[in-house]
């Protein structure tokens, strides 16, 4: 409940931020989501209802701000010494953490934010990370956005959206398509 | 607002729940989507709000259910003569539609529904009825799973999550990648 010194640069606001946002993670993990209220998570983080409201205008915008700030990652993926090791490690951790029921919430908490964009440009940037140590190989690498729409996407779509989520075997499958060299433009009309 | 007879069998349970799903589509083409209320939308259905309460308990689920149902599509896909043709003329449609403002709105309702599930069921059933059509092609036929995967997901994560869309060339790539044959797993180490 004490502000932690020094953990984040940047004065008393962020100290403040970071206080609220630690609240609502320890009280995400003890009750229901759907009990949590702002003058709940003030007390908690030592502050005046009127500071979350001024700050983030209402509940469900802060938690889509705490969802983006637990995706910022805390550490580099996995370098396992080749592309698909380190695609398959990635990929592996993310449908892990997204499947279960804090990631749910995170990925539709996500949506109400004003800037859903962001998720994407987050894991980008991860991506990116792992495709930047593998520019002097020979291979073809794949770019980012088509990591994105044939690992990512479905990973996600599967869990919001259908009855289960991607099996393992399933997502190695498609990072291996990821991995294939992209197709002719409408060289199959069947 | 009065009940148009005739237009679905089942009774009055029937025609009470048409009369509820007409009210939400005309009010949300109305007036913004936070602003609706039970209260509301039961006056413009002619019941009781209890009516309401007692067979959706609450406004997410009722917005659920409706977006649900608009997701039940009215006619079959485009037959195109072919499989290509037609599955880009299906996936051009549904990122159409799912990109408008109500159709993010749609998504995002879905999933507070109790069956999200129920969404990759109906477009599985799309899909499926433009495979049977070419059964008996010498050509190998994706799974519907390889198509939700590699042609739906990106449509709907690029909607919900990215800064912008699929561009029509993306989603023609995709649906040329979908078609692909499936690749040897571990054919690549990279």
């Amino acid at each position: 409940m004490a502000i932690k010194e020094g953990l984040r640069p940047g004065g008393r606001s962020a100290r403040v931020q970071e206080s609220i946002h630690r609240a609502v993670r320890e009280l995400l993990e003890e009750q229901e989501r759907s009990t949590l209220t702002v003058p709940l998570i003030a007390t908690r983080a030592g502050v005046t209802p009127s500071t979350i409201y001024r700050r983030w205008g209402d509940l469900a915008t802060l938690l889509a701000d705490v969802a983006l700030a637990h995706m910022r990652p805390d550490s580099e993926p996995a370098n396992t010494g080749n592309l698909r090791g380190d695609l398959l490690a990635w990929a592996e951790q993310y449908l892990d953490e997204m499947s279960s029921e804090p990631g749910r919430n995170m990925m539709r908490d996500v949506q109400c934010s004003a800037t859903p964009g962001y998720c994407a440009t987050i894991l980008s940037g991860q991506l990116r990370i792992i495709l930047d140590r593998y520019r002097s190989s020979s291979a073809p690498l794949p770019d980012v956005d088509r990591l994105l729409n044939l690992v990512v996407a479905p990973t996600v779509f599967r869990i919001l959206f259908a009855a289960a989520p991607l099996k393992v075997e399933e997502l190695h499958e498609l990072v291996d398509i990821a991995l294939l060299p992209a197709p002719e433009p409408h060289s199959r009309t069947n």
